[in-house]
């Protein structure tokens, strides 16, 4: 039967499993990718494995969220993580040197490989023919130990891109098309496959925007051919020989076909507060701004500066817009400094970041309460900016441009057409000079990893009770994303070494009393909606529940990466049946015999709810594996058990 | 009588009072500067004056300082600030435009004008022959309404510069110098004005770096003739006009004369926790070092930036060393852009900032706690850095650079000497089109002035009652800087346009239950030692105070712009004799007859201790007008009184 590409690269990678949609696989990963944020829980995790050094062929840690260093937290995290780098063998990027996602297409892609990363962009590198998937901070430490990762197979969706993009649409535009066309929950179980002609003309750097902000529909990743765009790509950084053709066969199946005509598209936006409320900037009402900021993983490229360069020359940003820009690693930032774009965009008031994750996460550049900010990055999540109330919107390099200029959100196509200055080489050797190599296993055991007291290895929770009682200690809406569980920004991030400290901000922004009650009640149960955990991979969101004392979670439905997590650190994540009551808080359950239908392979437990009679009945929905893990009482213990074995070593 | 610079610049503008030493006087200020961390207290005060406009010729606000944005307050000052500027005629030079004192120095210095700044290191001016100084906001925002400003005639030291700095000695080391010499407490009440043969190759950058740091030796000013160095400068500015020669007379008198033999002086260091702790670099012991940080208020000049880039050069940063640089000012950054400077920096591995305050004021780059940072900077008082704990070393930029590369404090002498890229021509007109123009007066009375729910005006204080009661809160040691009374860093200043929450922060690396005793005690009293509220001129260092009812202070002596700062709030600065007993905290003090003291010129009131017999007796060291004004309850409550009238209108 012929394959489509995703398939062919799982099937490469292939140790466990089928690939039939829904159904557990393991796979053997060819790289790791880990960020500072889920970098020192990850690696705090990866030294509990006791394993003397990582078993895969490469992995890079990336220092590019914590990097203020608005008091001495970050720069712990880095010795931390520096060292750990030295002492394990992975390859370490210091902060200021560039995101992890842009440095990695640059640098590592490797066409037809299979990428694990802790950090939900990862998708960015399907840009260039890999498959790659983030994964919460556990997860990837365990793959990273040569244990494989487990998921979900997923259902492949073929997109056709056809035709040709108009003046001022651009790529960012046809990825905010998709999500109008999926939503935030469209794309769950699902991987994004492109083909067609217009790929002809979509480069690398496009196709890592689209690979990227894919992960918003709830993908598990997006696959793009390895074709004359992927070789020319990395013939400018030197790696012609990492260089191989992949594609779909001829006539490969796909479980859904879309096509997205690229010559039909206009100028898209994504109104507060998800990436998922897109309509075209033409339709919206008029929008004074006070910000603007471009770069973050997405759109941080030279094609992505320049253009906004070339609208700014001779021009200033209006008055009233504080504008930023973020180059995406810093061969992206000496090509724009070669190119004479900097230049441009320095003249014209804006302010240039470092090289670093920065406002995206909200580290940074918080915008003022209840005014729009408007941002070339992928997600709006309420808070995600570091500002309680605000209203961000998300749009392409152009947009966002045009608006600085006018103070009001503007569709750029209403403009003149614009003209890049010619792009500088980039010069490689930036990354290897400062990319530290992995050392030699006979110097590594001479390293002391350096763990100062802001880091704090998370517990390892015990095996599941047999029973379980406990109130609701809260009720949550739709989408709610791990951001409002450990929340964005300067202040909150610089705790994430330390789950009792994150702890103090879980849903915070929901329910101030959040924290205080579950100290209070010992624990507890949360009660979510539909794709409970969506946006970031951040593992703190499932170890914050457990280091509370929650060990159950009923929501309707839930995102994958986050249910994963959960599962990992040993929290059931129980389904709430449609028509369901709205449980109440303070409501107490009881579930007897928790452990063993989890064990049994039940599909359905019975919950005694406090003051009423009769049951509620509650969906089970794991695979036996998930069973297992929960059981133990997490991944690690699940191991330590010796329920998983390696699958590659050294 | 022939005069001295100083003297010749104060004649020109004195309104009021003699040029004697120690007696007060009145002068008319040309320019004023404030930034944005003194300046939303400076803006709120200014509006309680009930003035339309301001009423010199010249007043710049640049924001600086508070720029990171870790939540949404800081965008809330801006936006105050912009509004402010707007409604009252001041120019607006915005966030990420440059540091304020760089920028002045390129954009706005006029020989023999004198600049009144709300910022200890306004001194920076007196490098392009100004009289310059720094002073707290509210008399900052009197001298803008029209007031003048009051300050005790400083003595003056000449300071005969001679012979030529030695390979990798630069002007950082002839500050340093005069460090050594003088200490903290050395230059108070002094100017430092500099003449000789030296100052031929002495540029305005390194005369700057000299003006600016002067402040750490207590000092009211430094002063620089108006020569062919000045011309220069303002040549390459496009200022030709601004341009006069001044100088002292010949055989101008001085109270004080030194001579530096610049040929012998060696790369120095101020080691933790003092800018007065200096000692030879080759005299350290073996010092690794986690970051170094180059730029500032000082050494971020293009020759300071080029001299690190030409070390740096062809070589990468210590890998265990973060090291960062900051450009004064966008002018700068252009220039280090144009030259290739920033090119070779950013290949070290060095991370490029944006030109602000940055880590000089712990707004980012906190170091790690208990190891070295390494700092081009003017202070290290402790935890300023934004770490508690810290270790901070202060030193010149051939001396970073030579460190970054060995990762310990290196002699940069002991290395060959570098080679500097030529400079490309600075661009002026990035700030001409950048820094808001002062709008014309029929149109400022159409803006409203934004004041955001941050941002909070000071109460103004109650009549100094006839009696004072009050309990002993803390006790501090000598030279307690006001950095320990409103902290620096990114989260500590993030609320300077609040009191009440900065109260909270107030002698908290002294004495971390402070506020909440202050608070249970209903005010009370501080006791401090010599040079009580050296360093940063910031205002709230004396309002918070004011706000905690703390309406008396008794220290040995104290720092200048701290001690006016208490008067202007309405806070009593008594002095505590010689020989005086330690005074424990709890004890009681009651003093009667405080104001009749105060008001009758008298200089010394008793004070009846709890518990013992006989009493205490404490000196009053005030000047009439000061008195006046501390009777009324502060500057704000003396002027409404009719206290002062203005010198200047429209």
């Amino acid at each position: 039967m012929p394959d489509n590409l995703t398939y062919k690269i799982l099937r490469d990678h292939l140790v466990d499993g089928d690939l039939v949609p829904g159904t557990d696989i393991t796979v053997r990963p060819d790289q790791i990718l880990i960020e500072d944020a889920t970098g020192t829980m990850a690696g705090m995790q990866f030294e509990e494995l006791g394993i003397d050094s990582i078993r895969v062929p490469l992995a890079v840690m990336y220092v590019d969220h914590n990097v203020l260093q608005i008091d001495d937290k970050n720069m712990q995290d880095h010795r931390y993580l520096r060292t750990f780098c030295e002492r394990y063998g992975l390859r370490y990027s210091p902060a200021g040197h560039g995101i992890s996602h842009y440095i990695h297409l640059e640098r590592f892609v490797r066409p037809g490989q299979l990428l694990i990363g802790a950090d939900s962009h990862t998708s960015t590198a399907g840009a260039a023919g890999m498959f790659a998937t983030g994964a919460g901070g556990l997860e990837v430490a365990v793959a990273m130990g040569g244990y494989g990762f487990d998921f979900p197979c997923p259902r492949v969706i073929g997109v056709e891109l056809v035709g040709k993009l108009r003046n001022a649409v651009e790529p960012k535009d046809i990825v905010l098309e998709i999500l109008r066309r999926y939503g935030v929950r469209g794309g769950r179980g699902a991987v994004f496959e492109f083909y067609g002609e217009a790929l002809d003309d979509l480069a690398i750097a496009a196709r890592a925007t689209i690979a990227n902000m894919i992960i918003e529909t709830g993908a598990t990743t997006a696959v793009f051919p390895s074709d004359h765009q992927t070789r020319a790509w990395l013939n400018q950084q030197n790696r012609e020989a990492d260089y191989q053709p992949f594609a779909a066969d001829p006539e490969a199946n796909y479980d859904e076909r879309i096509c997205i005509d690229l010559s039909t598209l206009v100028p898209l936006v994504a109104v507060p507060h998800s990436p998922g409320n897109v309509v075209p900037v033409s339709e919206l009402p008029d929008t004074p701004i006070s910000q603007v900021c471009v770069g973050s993983s997405v759109n941080s490229s030279y094609e992505d500066l320049a253009t906004v360069a070339a609208a700014l020359k001779g021009h200033l940003v209006h008055p009233r817009v504080q504008m930023t820009v973020t180059p995406g690693s810093r061969q992206v930032l000496r090509t724009i400094v070669e190119s004479g774009v900097y230049q441009d965009l320095m003249q014209s008031g804006a302010r240039l970041l470092e090289p670093v994750c920065g406002p995206c996460v909200g580290i940074g550049q918080a915008p003022l309460q209840g005014a729009a900010s408007l941002r070339t990055f992928n997600r709006n999540f309420p808070g995600r900016s570091g500002t309680a109330e605000d209203q961000v919107y998300l749009c392409s390099p152009s947009t966002a441009a045009a608006s600085a200029l006018t103070g009001r959100i503007t569709d750029p196509s209403t403009r003149e057409p614009i003209e890049l200055r010619p792009a500088a080489l980039p010069d490689t050797r930036i990354h290897d000079a400062l990319i530290t190599a992995s050392l030699p296993s006979h110097t590594r055991a001479t390293i002391v990893v350096e763990r100062g007291p802001n880091l704090v290895a998370p517990v390892i929770p015990d095996p599941l009770s047999d029973d379980f009682t406990g109130r609701i200690l809260i009720n949550v809406g739709d989408d709610i994303s791990t951001g409002d569980m450990a929340p964005d920004g300067a202040i909150a991030m610089s705790v994430w070494s330390n789950i009792s400290l994150c702890a103090q901000f879980m849903f915070n922004r929901l329910d101030p009393n959040f924290h205080d009650r579950a100290v209070e009640w010992g624990g507890g149960i949360i009660i979510g909606g539909d794709n409970y955990g969506q946006g970031s991979s951040r593992e703190h969101a499932a170890l914050i529940p457990m280091y509370l004392g929650i060990r159950v979670i009923a929501a309707r439905s839930y995102a994958r990466i986050h249910r994963r997590n959960l599962i990992a650190v040993g929290v059931v994540p129980l389904v709430l049946p449609l028509g369901a009551p709205d449980p109440e808080i303070g409501q107490e359950w009881t579930i007897v015999g928790l452990r063993d239908a989890i064990l049994n392979g039940e599909d359905k437990v019975n919950v005694d709810v406090s003051g009423q009679s009769g049951q509620l009945t509650i969906n089970i929905d794991l695979t036996d594996g998930e069973r297992g893990i929960l059981a133990a009482g997490g991944l690690l213990a699940y191991i330590r058990e010796g329920g998983r074995t390696p699958i590659t070593t050294g």
